[in-house]
């Protein structure tokens, strides 16, 4: 099969969470035509499990702090619970998907982040270089859609817990070595939000230029910084389009356009 | 490129359980040449996962009952930590480790067991044809070594846990359909002893023949019966050969064949 283009698609924690959008979702997903590669972060069933462990869990700055128990914890959440549901759904579906943590096939390494200023454990950061699209090509063309957690590896045994955003970002950017890219990042809201109490108000369009502004002017703040940091990224290196918006509206072009 | 012979390896909870084990056979499992597969059980850490969630563990004739609970301890625990674990050590050796549960890629697709005379819940059988050899035969052409846990699915989005051993049978068998296949079952003895007790005492060859004999005489009991069971079964659904023997030989020829 010719790759002429590749969705990468990302699902945060509140679709995970809920059965009924995770369903939803999957069954959307499985629509979208042509090679696509699925990113999923991590949702509350870690932190869960983590309570009935006996495990504290710590977050600073919204990131866990993951020592060796909570690594644990994540790996068995994220790469096998979640990661499993998810292709089990795919197939059904009739989606060949492919479950994948970056070790796997090593298809994304991370670097360990330094203990300091913050010692967040075993947490890592990924150079979109060490995205392995050799693979993903192969994958791709067999008609197999990878679907992938955000614990990766450092290429030395040691899983290390990443960012789903940030693995995302990388994926795409890998992805379009291989062919022309589009990341839709699937969240809460149906955009990015001039009024965040109001649906209606999505930015239609998110530039290097007009960035700046919507931060000065307090339009964009919190998570949503990082998150637009992160797609501005991947828009700069490579990635034809990103698009951030509700999963309900993946089929449809709603939601903001970040290039 | 072309694949000549492929080597399917299974290992089982007492590798895995032991940590120094485990890293000295992933380092002799790397070293093996040519295309190859390894199979992994779970060990006792769903159960210790699921002693300390307060989750009952039944078992029955040795085999645990999967309720949904446990469904999800095994799928975490299989699927996740003890599969991540592995392939992140793999890949540390220069093995190009691809982590598997039967749903991703639809590797192997099980059908759950009827609930009479035993209600067994989440549980699998395997049929070799079921086993997907296109997707085996991509991978190990790209040079890639799949580790596959016995966490499969229905095709309707269900998981099932399955037999290790089972499904290291019908893997093989399904790898035959490739190339000349051998499958070498790893656990904690030298073989099949005649005297348990001595590990000097390995029995070299089983056939269909002296199977019979061997269990007539009492001299092959209890838990090898299975074992031995799904060893012929291999040998004549087209392995070209089965070998039990203890992990630390894996490359040497020492323990049983069964022809």
């Amino acid at each position: 099969m010719e790759i002429k283009n590749i969705n990468v698609v990302k699902i945060g924690g509140n679709v995970i969470d809920d059965p009924t959008a995770l369903y939803e979702f999957v069954r959307l997903f499985s629509n979208l035509e042509g090679p696509k590669i699925l990113v999923h972060g991590g949702g509350k069933e870690a932190t869960r499990l983590s309570k009935e462990m006996g495990i504290e869990t710590t977050m600073i700055e919204g990131r866990r702090v993951t020592d060796r128990a909570t690594l644990d914890i994540v790996t068995m959440t994220y790469a096998g619970l979640i990661n499993k549901r998810i292709v089990a759904m795919l197939q059904a579906e009739g989606c060949n998907a492919l479950g994948f943590s970056g070790a796997d096939g090593n298809i994304i390494k991370a670097t360990r982040r330094p203990a300091a200023p913050i010692d967040y454990g075993f947490v890592g950061d990924i150079d979109p270089k060490d995205v392995n699209d050799i693979l993903i090509r192969i994958l791709l063309e067999a008609g197999i859609t990878p679907v992938i957690c955000a614990i990766c590896h450092d290429g030395n045994g040691t899983l290390l817990n990443c960012n789903a955003d940030s693995v995302a970002s990388a994926i795409a950017i890998g992805a379009s070595r291989i062919a022309p890219t589009v990341l839709t990042y699937c969240f809460e809201k149906a955009g990015v939000l001039a009024n965040v109490d109001d649906e209606n108000s999505v930015i239609p369009l998110v530039t290097k230029e007009n960035f700046k502004t919507l931060k000065d002017d307090g339009i964009i703040a919190k998570g949503m910084i990082p998150k637009l940091t992160n797609a501005l990224d991947s828009a700069s290196k490579g990635v034809k389009e990103v698009r951030i918006c509700k999963a309900e509206n993946l089929l449809n072009n709603t939601g903001t356009i970040i290039r």
